[in-house]
Order: C-alpha cells, then structure tokens, then sequence
C-alpha cells in the first residue's frame, strides 16, 4: 500500500520549473501531483496528449484555454476537467504563492 | 469535455447515506466523488474490492483501518492512499460538518 500527502514537500517560495511526481504509473494509468508556482504554456503552444485526461485543481488557481473556446476557463478549488485525447489546451494562469497543486490522471 | 467541482452540491447539514456520484466510467476505470457526513463503514464489516482504489482525502478528515495494522491512519486534507485489490479496509470515522470530500479512483 502506498500513501502521500499532496501538500507535503511544496516549495516555500515559486521556483522556475514545474513539479511533476508521478504517484501510480502502470500500463493504460499514471496518476501524478503537478505543482506549478505560475508557470503556463509557452505562448503559442498546446497540449495535445496521446491519453484522456481528468485533472483536479487541488489547491490554488489557475486559468485554462480550450482550443476553439473564445475565453479562458477559471479554475478554482475543487474544479475537475475531463479532456479527451486530443483535446488541445492550454495553461495561461497558475497562482505562484502559496503554490497551485494539480492531481492528474493520465488514462 | 465535461467539467465540474468537487465543491458543489454538497449537503448543507448532515445526511443519512454517503453520497456518491461518477464523474468518469470506462471499462476498467471509475472516478467519483464520494461525500461523507460522518457515516463510517459499519463495524466489523471491511470492504474488499476487486480493483485497486486510488483515493484522495479532499476536503474534510477521516480515519482508516487497514485489516492487520493496530491502529487506525488519521487522513487529512491532500492526503491520498493507494488500495490494491483485496486490500481489505475500513473507514472508522469521517467529519461530518462541513462534510468530507474524496476522490476516488477504482482502476
């Protein structure tokens, strides 16, 4: 059995990167904590993954853009998405302090 | 792309029953939120699951008994667990007001 907080080891103050932690990864799953201190996605890039993905904004804020929609998204606490692979997005906000806490499964 | 929060519609008092909702089902994998306002799993009763269970402590507290350890674990806000199938398991207390929130994922 495995376990973890995912408000433990947060860094005290933002740092250049961001924290990926993978917590669960087996064939078809990865469940992962992402940390972001506010970074984005380069400006003109997007994600486009091979996998759904539900993402849950654990802690923090954050903004989001899907592509095709004509304004971000607001993310607050509590806040789920499900995107389906191929579903391009980007991050355009995260909060920087205290931290913004991501739980991400890749699927 | 479906879209929700893990804050919304919860009870404003406590209720009689867990309240469970799916977010996500797929053959092999099914995420829900699941609301607890202080029910517990009735005594000597364990679940014993055929899936492996990722599951997130959002909001709220709770107490944990794995079958074989001596005490129960203490889960607090972000703390998560990873359950293999047939881990066989018992929720012993939850907090009840303002309700407790968890994430789970049966994969």
């Amino acid at each position: 059995m495995q376990t973890g907080s995912l408000q433990a080891g947060l860094p005290a103050r933002p740092v250049v990167e961001e924290i990926f932690e993978v917590l669960v990864e087996r064939p078809g799953l990865r469940i992962e904590r992402i940390v972001s201190t506010g970074q984005t996605t380069p400006e003109g890039e997007w994600y486009d993954q091979e996998r759904d993905e539900f993402v849950l904004l654990v802690a923090g804020a954050a903004r989001l853009r899907i592509e095709g929609e004509a304004e971000d998204r607001a993310l607050a606490e509590g806040d789920w998405v499900f995107l389906p692979a191929h579903c391009r997005h980007r991050v355009t906000w995260t909060r920087d302090d205290p931290p913004t806490i991501w739980l991400a499964i890749h699927c």
